[in-house]
């Protein structure tokens, strides 16, 4: 058994890499996105790393401007249907919509994904954020954010029902009995509530994991008041060390008052990494990704964020400070992540056009391996977090940096595994099989 | 190129096999009709066998009782996705209910198994059939038959619409330029109807064959007039030689009268095979599994399919002929069904229950190889079909006698290939890649 306690790394796949301009590097992925082939050898690459999972997030409508970047172009589910049968033990996290799927839907799918991985799925519950999602599911706009995370309770209710319907021991196939399955240990849940009526039982069998590990992302009131009653990861965004461990606090709090432990769930900021053999190397591959980022959008965008006027600026200067938020009437949080990204780095216009457009307000880590490898130390040991999840810039060659460099030192250090201890996410991330939960339990 | 026509063979993969007792057989599949590799291993033994494609029905609601046998228990689109890796060349064809899918979920869900096989995926398009099903997707009970194909048809052109909203070579990562995409290219549907609202573009760019291949499968009015309109391929009902020319007559009239081409759909009746060296050994395995037979509860449902009461009859007598249907109050369809089995097989009491318990009303074949590939020689070149959607009675076993005994004869005779002249299911199936529609000609 493992003295230290052992971090959480995932791979959170988008594409051809986070930062938004890196699918126009010559060694860039861009022409894959659309092949299964490649997100096989993303997975197989992280289950080399002995990562937890890889991680898909998902959207329901094209950003025709691709402002966000190139992202997977595949649906997730099937997509990971198909990684999982070119792993063994990576895990295998989707996000799903609890504005768009129906209970139904999206407990079948991911119980499914489930036994097709021999109990290696994760479902990520989000609300979305687009009109353009909506419209094209039948509705005219998304609900208003506090409806839409009511809605998202009362989803994982549904879905988490679904997925106790079954026991572990229902199919019992004796055919000396005639007996396929023990009806008395599968039942209906009767969902009624405000936003779903859902009979059940499943159509599946209780899944591997029982259910699959929940991951939610979103740093709302909101959002983590339900990590808090419902999550067993999170997903988070903090910027530095001091944020981070001001989230962490929070959370563990909230956790604490919804009657859960603390510590018992993992905290994963996102972290966009740059490595080199050397910091100078490191720094050479943002500056190589950052030279093909069209400089007047990114300098217009920065304009909206912060309600300056960049344009008259030399490039390759230090960004003075920005005044307190007080005074900027647009939305607070970019202003203060832009204003902190100052504070903390002192970047040039340019580097800082290049840590917005890879991970936005996301944690940045540019140096050796070495280096690299004590920041992530530090946050875990000062617990800040619990682990990351890992927003490469590019890939394959961000993740595979990380994997071949970072992760060897970790490992050196005894604050990550060596290899899988068991075969399912469950295990992998030390979380407790949950449970059957009794129907009155679920039920709204 | 072949000279003479060749026909069309899917295998129907359902669970531990189409005979409702085939599970309990000692060499049954029973335990394993949740195991992704066993569903794995069936498709590459259909495509050792060079067939068109695997087919999986779908249902959303568990039959607690199974009376329809042991069904698969994973969901299709997530099963087909990993199978899809494990063959290269079989198309891959999935049940999806119009009643429940948002055509956005469908379409995405559709175009990306597409992707994954390498532009192997069918849709079979249905309007489900039960209540129960419709209480796990929120609603009281199943809209109106008629409504229920209304919404099937406009689920059709929305998601028709999605998937021709990229074009081929809208997708053109040009790093150079910047442009990842040419925006000209891509368009919304902004699909407004009755029963579906769908701005779209979809998120997935246009699939390997253009469109999934699309099935129908349903024989009612509104079935058929679904399927002259829309499908590419048919899985129809039919009893006999006989009912199967009056089926491909009718849909082939109402396809001229839908301006296509009356022989541009295949047609493939589902067929449940017995196969032996010899029709003796081929008889014996039929025997083996209506043994299986729960004698009481199967006459009990022959007494209300017929209003007639069997209890008192000898078991291996034969049945006398039922009176025409005319005295029969209850359904016409499976009065008439089970007249028909009794006039065209002479069958003893045991063996009508076997007949009804294996693919209900579906063509049955018992035999020698080459008996069978007789019969299915006779329906082909008479005109009754294309092809067939085997239905094996159990699984693995029928369908590897089926691939081992029978699909060499067909080869010998010129009437099935014996290797696939092309990667996708379109080029397999002799299925033209659809043009682009113009927007104005999917809009309703």
């Amino acid at each position: 058994m493992a003295t230290t306690p052992q971090m959480h790394l995932n791979a959170f796949i988008y594409g051809a890499g986070h930062h938004t301009m890196g699918w126009r590097h010559p060694d860039s992925s861009a022409d894959r996105v659309s092949d299964i082939a490649y997100y096989e050898e993303l997975a197989r690459l992280a289950e080399h790393g002995c990562l937890d999972a890889v991680f898909f997030a998902d959207g329901q409508s094209l950003n025709r401007e691709y402002s966000a970047g190139i992202p997977w172009l595949l649906e997730p589910v099937t997509a990971l249907s198909a990684m999982a049968r070119a792993t063994t033990r990576v895990g295998l996290v989707t996000t799903i919509s609890a504005s768009f799927y129906t209970p139904f839907h999206a407990a079948r799918l991911l119980a499914s994904l489930d036994h097709i991985s021999g109990g290696r799925a994760g479902i990520n519950v989000v609300t979305s954020m687009f009109d353009t999602e909506a419209r094209n599911h039948g509705m005219d706009a998304l609900p208003a954010h506090a409806q839409r995370y009511e809605r998202a309770e009362e989803f994982v209710d549904a879905v988490q029902g679904l997925w106790d319907s079954w026991s572990d021991t229902a199919l019992v196939v004796d055919r000396e009995a005639g007996q396929y399955l023990d009806p008395s240990q599968i039942r209906p849940i009767n969902h009624r509530g405000k936003h779903f009526s859902v009979d059940g039982p499943l159509t599946v069998p209780r899944c591997p994991q029982g259910r699959p590990v929940l991951f939610q992302a979103g740093s709302s009131e909101a959002g983590r008041s339900f990590a808090a009653r419902y999550a067993e990861a999170i997903y988070s965004v903090s910027w530095d060390l001091e944020s981070a461990l001001e989230y962490a606090a929070d959370l563990r709090g909230r956790l604490e008052s919804a009657g859960r432990d603390g510590s018992s769930v993992p905290i994963l900021p996102g972290l966009v990494t740059y490595v080199g053999a050397t910091a100078e190397e490191a720094h050479g591959k943002k500056r190589e990704l950052d030279a093909y980022l069209d400089i007047e959008a990114a300098i217009t965008q920065l304009n909206t964020f912060t309600g300056q006027d960049y344009f008259a600026d030399p490039l390759d200067a230090p960004v003075a400070p920005l005044p307190p938020a007080e005074g900027f009437s647009g939305p607070q949080g970019r202003y203060l992540t832009v204003r902190r990204i100052i504070e903390t780095k002192s970047p040039t216009l340019r580097e800082l056009l290049g840590f917005l457009a890879a991970g936005g307000g996301h944690a940045t880590m540019i140096g050796s391996a070495v280096e690299v490898a004590d920041e992530i130390e530090e946050w875990f040991l000062t617990g800040a977090c619990d682990g990351f999840n890992l927003m490469c810039p590019s890939f394959p060659a961000g993740l595979d940096d990380f994997v071949e460099l970072v992760v060897p030192i970790l490992q050196e250090r005894g604050l990550f595994r060596t290899s899988y201890q068991g075969s399912t996410l469950r295990e992998t991330m030390g979380l407790a099989k949950p449970t059957r939960t009794e129907p009155a339990q679920v039920r709204r």
